[in-house]
């Protein structure tokens, strides 16, 4: 049978390079190529108890529907704590929760963009979102990056033009895949521009949490005044990915309009972890367990760095991220990484090669390196691995 | 600040209706307006076992990052053992977990949609999905129905018609809002038709199992050889609505477009929830636990038509549902049904309105009324309530 399918279901294609990485589930193969904390430091004793007194205490309630917005208390200590150590003043009728926070940059999508819109993005950005943006249709305009992030000039030159881009998509803290972090200044100018030019800014915020030196950063939501800023959330990076628990905030005329999203989506979150993940956060400090998530990726960065400098050869550079989970190298310009991956798969060694984060697709010599999921030991014995497989290739 | 949405947000209105029905939450208030499950049936002890046991057993995985289209041992059991019980012989690589059924109509729609495209359904039928279709701006070519469901002289006289309709959308058991079953013939006769005009058929399923007498229906699903049916299942009316676990099963080819979809949407579903009720499957027999939840119904369905016999004009005339979890009642025709609940709220019983479940809204004299949530003495005393307001409003 032929289905007739929607114009915007005809961009959804399988990603060969997700068919490649299946192997890297093979326990031989070190793989620097998921984005996947590390479980072992999942708060799984805690999270456990929770769940044994939510099921003791409030099971009905718990397992029946609940409101769209989501869970009270959870809303609650987001707005009045997380948010606030982003330094961001919020509200609760500023909050709804997500499925992860992909489900917020679906939702992004679907409420700003018509087909063929123009979008705002860093070159390269998120290739998550990315997939997002195309299903919808979105043309890119794109701000090169420095070692502090998106350079404003070149922001302002593109809101000067024609174009009218919809929103401006980026990840201030750790982005995904560079690791580079957009400094105080520029965020400021950021949002300023944001405002003066009324294009909303969707922050995506998953690691600004997991920062290595120094205090977290000002959220560029913690600069907006007039409501153009929508900080997306997530617990997936501080207690666990599986539960699916981000969140949207944003200006509470604009979230009603997620709300009325979240809706039709699905109804709302899972309510039983809701009410975990809210019982956890209340019972327990998250900066605590923050924090020693924060000292095992702080060791495995440096010995992820420490071995490329040892290993990679001098012309071959990658960044120095400051939190986050990823660092970004760059590989001559005559190698193609993803030629490179099927070789080094051989070695039984992963990565994710760059060109699918560029939304135009135009530079195959780039490669992302994940240090929060494999073992010390097996950083450095990898990183020699890929090295070779790089010097085979020259 | 005034925010520039796409075309399609626009459609997105916060009802008034929800509004009003917000007061339902006052204990003194009878409700027949929701539709939830009784929560004194959930298997509460049953699910907290499963999750001490996954969190004993099998933490780690169960709170990283899991496959997009599920998790293997759910959707085994849903392939072999759920679709099963209602005829559909079904393999593991034909089924998705989505967040409840309501991701499942609006993957649908999001999937083969344009713009004003016209699709089929019955008239009435479920509000959630007409929602999801208004966002997608899509155009209805409504079925009437008698107590045997949808009259298939109709729907073969619009699909001869030019408006080439993208999908036939069909609540076939216990549909909500009428309770009406389609009979087994009709089945046959609209997968017949489907297959010969090739159009695919979302079959929403969301009540089948609970069936008051007799057998469960065989689905639609089950007399498709050609893979024109799409089938939506969850486990939110026979476990629990609060963990959000529903499925698609379909054609492998046409299934993965909608796990790529998932795959952009949200990632994935809740990895621990759905181990917990994988484990709950693989070790309960949910078939027995449904049978409690029928005996419950039954008895308060019979309740609820009893007292209608007994207290209403008998001018005014109720389905008589062989399952799920409404009956729908017809008013004379000078009665707008949203000016009545205005009245009945002040008298402390609620209902829905039945015109926004008209697609074209184009009947305000019906109401739903769900037995399943209020206690058996409290289903009498309302439905006297509601007569007395009925009958003030002639």
């Amino acid at each position: 049978m032929q289905y007739i399918l929607a114009e915007r279901a005809k961009t959804l294609k399988a990603s060969e390079i997700r068919e490649l990485l299946k192997v890297t589930e093979q326990p031989e193969i070190i793989s620097f190529a998921g984005g996947l904390p590390d479980p072992a430091l999942f708060p799984i004793e805690e999270l456990a108890k929770m769940s044994q007194t939510v099921f003791a205490t409030d099971a009905h309630a718990a397992l029946q529907y609940g409101p769209t917005e989501g869970y009270g208390l959870l809303r609650d200590i987001i707005a009045y704590e997380r948010m606030a150590k982003a330094k961001v003043i919020s509200h609760h009728d500023e909050i709804l929760i997500t499925a992860g926070s992909q489900q917020g940059i679906e939702f992004c999508a679907r409420l700003f963009l018509n087909d063929g819109d123009y979008i705002i993005c860093e070159d390269p950005s998120y290739l998550g979102a990315i997939n997002v943006f195309d299903t919808y249709h979105a043309n890119y305009l794109t701000v090169p990056m420095d070692e502090d992030g998106m350079i404003i000039e070149e922001l302002e030159k593109i809101l000067q033009s024609n174009h009218k881009p919809k929103f401006i998509y980026t990840i201030p803290d750790f982005q995904n895949p560079t690791g580079i972090t957009m400094s105080i200044e520029r965020r400021k100018r950021l949002v300023k521009l944001a405002t003066q030019y009324k294009i909303p800014v969707i922050e995506d915020n998953p690691y600004g949490d997991v920062v290595f030196s120094g205090e977290r950063n000002p959220a560029l939501k913690s600069f907006d005044t007039d409501g153009w800023v929508i900080f997306l959330g997530t617990f997936s990076k501080t207690l666990c990915p599986g539960l699916r628990v981000g969140w949207v905030c944003a200006n509470q005329k604009l979230l009603h309009k997620f709300i009325m999203l979240k809706q039709v989506t699905d109804l709302q979150c899972n309510t039983l972890t809701q009410r975990e993940i809210g019982l956890y956060l209340k019972t327990y400090n998250i900066d605590e367990h923050i924090r020693k998530i924060i000292e095992v990726y702080t060791r495995r960065r440096d010995l992820m760095l420490a071995s490329i400098k040892q290993y990679f050869a001098p012309d071959i550079k990658c960044t120095s991220p400051n939190g986050g989970l990823f660092t970004w190298v760059k590989l001559p310009k005559n190698i193609d990484a993803a030629e490179l991956l099927v070789v080094a798969l051989e070695e039984k060694v992963a990565f994710v090669p760059g060109a699918p984060f560029f939304p135009n697709k135009n530079h195959k010599n780039f490669l992302r390196l994940n240090y929060s999921n494999m073992p010390d030991e097996k950083i450095k014995e990898g990183i020699k691995r890929l090295a070779h497989v790089i010097e085979s290739f020259r």
